[in-house]
């Protein structure tokens, strides 16, 4: 069965929308966060803490487990769901992204990318076809088309080439694609480039897919404004009855800024990266449990926040194996940050549900910037 | 309140007994494996893990917790168990192995041990005296007396200074002792000299412990024989009526052998360390699950074991996260090695109450020569 977007309510002063994704895997209510678990695994945590905070759809990434421990293993073992002991719903982005981040050089035509493995430097070919049948032996619930994603500072001309290449990328890959339980969303690429975007969202919308994506907005080198805009940019052109799907974006004030705009989804890799860092998402902002300040400081993270760490230990303690270079300190955080967004998107849900979204996210970033540890 | 150990039977044919030990944190049966928890939590794991997978005493070190965060800030934090959240029983040791094993170079006088720390290389200095008033701000349920831990090289004519020596000191730190809910152990010296260790045993029994740890057993150097005859010379003068540690020993063959003389608990970083090389314990002996052949292997680690790792992964997922130097990797493996050797006492105590512990000991061994995967 392919994912069904249900939608409940558009609250009245924005886009922004509360609904439900039906999947496979459950049902689970829009908007969402959905943590990143690139290895087949959330960084240090198991899928029982996962679900006990919250969690929803998680994203793994076909690129690394293409390279490690390869798609063949993971269909072996009995799809991606029963290989890392996930039931619920597993979204798997294209390789792309990762293709022109990670893996450097890269020769790109119109047939697919060729690069070197970050990992041994051997060189690889990925195609739309083969970015598809990658995920589609992963079995994920769902999968994205392969795209190109052009720094922001491409050229327009650079750009329209760019995206007329990611549609018959995203045409083939929607060619080849061969598992029904499997939905596949296209992505809507164009930069900071208006008609570009406008242009991308609606041939991408013609080639009818299960849901889209919004790309290109958290490659390094884009700014806010550039974000904001190529959400107002794409929106417009996509159908209200398929979700939508900001991709790399988890920053607490660009989920807000996205569901204004009409988001659903959300991905990111930053609760887990900054609790490798000591760093811990609170309503005032982040703060950095390595601080001294913390030493003595017997309270949790957060008085108010429900999560495993912050009902069981204080900062003092996780102050006290970061300095110890404790690997529980990474779990302890990483459960934090994620609930942190998980919540987020919870109070968001209600927000909308009474109409006071613009409200209930002005309060939210008057607050957020009153603490900004590094 | 201070422990109190109630033997339940003495196996027929050995000395193997099983008992129970009633702590202020509960009772729980021996013998006992206990994780350590260097630095106030065992390696990747949470209190509830090691609870579901049946630990009772945990092991802290005072030496680590000295130097960070120091004993005044786990004092604050209300003690141990609520510094680190686990309300079982918690043992911390002296502090005495770590100052003789880590911290070098050292200049040990009658009044105490002064050395560099190992972390920063400042000059401390350690008494009996500290060592106690230390463990008491720690607020373990169990604390150790304060020892000199010599090399299995010693000279007799060292040794027996050194253990006279540390009677010296065992009396001076139960003369500081002052935390009536935690319970002291006198530590049992005197390397593989058979005369010495009676002498140790008769004259630390003398000073009336809560019970008694034996020492010296798992410095480097030390044979397996000479770790044997250790407990052989020592058992025979311990009293009936209190619980005997064999401090740093956690091989699964070493705590058979233990039992089979008497010893009722066994502690040992052995478990979390070997998970974090891709090792794991089985039946048949230690495997590796970083090994090729695990690669398409979809079975667990044991099809047996009842541990949260071997229900919900097989080990080529553990393999995966190994390879691609994921740290949940280490987190599922201790899990397992930390049950295999708790399950192994259970089936201990189950062999004892059926009188037949030799032979339960001998298919164990028979067994676990098989595999030794470095």
């Amino acid at each position: 069965m392919k994912i069904k977007y249900e939608l409940l309510k558009t609250e009245k002063n924005t886009k922004a929308r509360h609904g439900i994704l039906h999947t496979n895997h459950g049902s689970y209510e829009t908007p969402m966060f959905m943590p990143v678990g690139t290895l087949a695994n959330v960084k240090t945590l198991v899928p029982e803490e996962l679900k006990k905070e919250g969690s929803a759809v998680i994203l793994s990434n076909t690129y690394h487990l293409w390279l490690r421990p390869g798609e063949d293993i993971v269909s072996k073992a009995g799809g991606l769901h029963k290989f890392m002991n996930y039931d619920g719903p597993i979204l798997t982005d294209s390789g792309g992204f990762q293709v022109f981040s990670l893996a450097k050089p890269k020769d790109i035509s119109e047939d697919g990318v060729k690069f070197k493995s970050h990992i041994d430097g051997s060189t690889l070919f990925l195609t739309p076809e083969k970015s598809i049948e990658i995920q589609n032996k992963l079995d994920s619930d769902i999968a994205m088309s392969f795209d190109e994603c052009p720094p922001a500072s491409a050229s327009y001309k650079y750009m329209k080439n760019s995206i007329e290449r990611t549609l018959r990328w995203a045409k083939r890959g929607k060619d080849a694609h061969n598992n029904e339980n499997q939905s596949l969303f296209g992505i809507v690429q164009g930069g900071a480039y208006k008609d570009l975007r406008e242009f991308s969202a609606k041939e991408t919308v013609k080639l009818k897919f299960d849901g889209y994506s919004i790309g290109g907005v958290a490659n390094d080198g884009e700014s806010k404004e550039d974000m904001y805009n190529a959400i107002d940019y794409s929106i417009p052109f996509l159908p209200e009855d398929k979700p939508r799907y900001l991709m790399g974006v988890g920053e607490p004030i660009d989920i807000l800024e996205g569901v204004e705009r009409g988001v659903d989804m959300f991905d990111c890799v930053l609760p887990t990266r900054i609790a490798r860092h000591g760093n811990a998402f609170t309503r005032s902002g982040k703060i950095n449990l390595k601080n001294a300040k913390y030493k003595e400081d017997f309270t949790p993270i957060e008085d108010t926040c429900d999560c495993y760490t912050c009902k069981n230990y204080t900062k003092a303690y996780i102050r006290h194996l970061l300095t110890s270079k404790e690997q529980l300190s990474g779990r302890l955080l990483s459960i934090h940050n994620i609930r942190f967004l998980i919540k987020l998107t919870e109070d968001i849900r209600k927000a909308i549900d009474e109409d006071n979204f613009i409200e209930f996210k002005e309060n939210f970033i008057k607050n957020y910037g009153v603490k900004n540890e590094k």
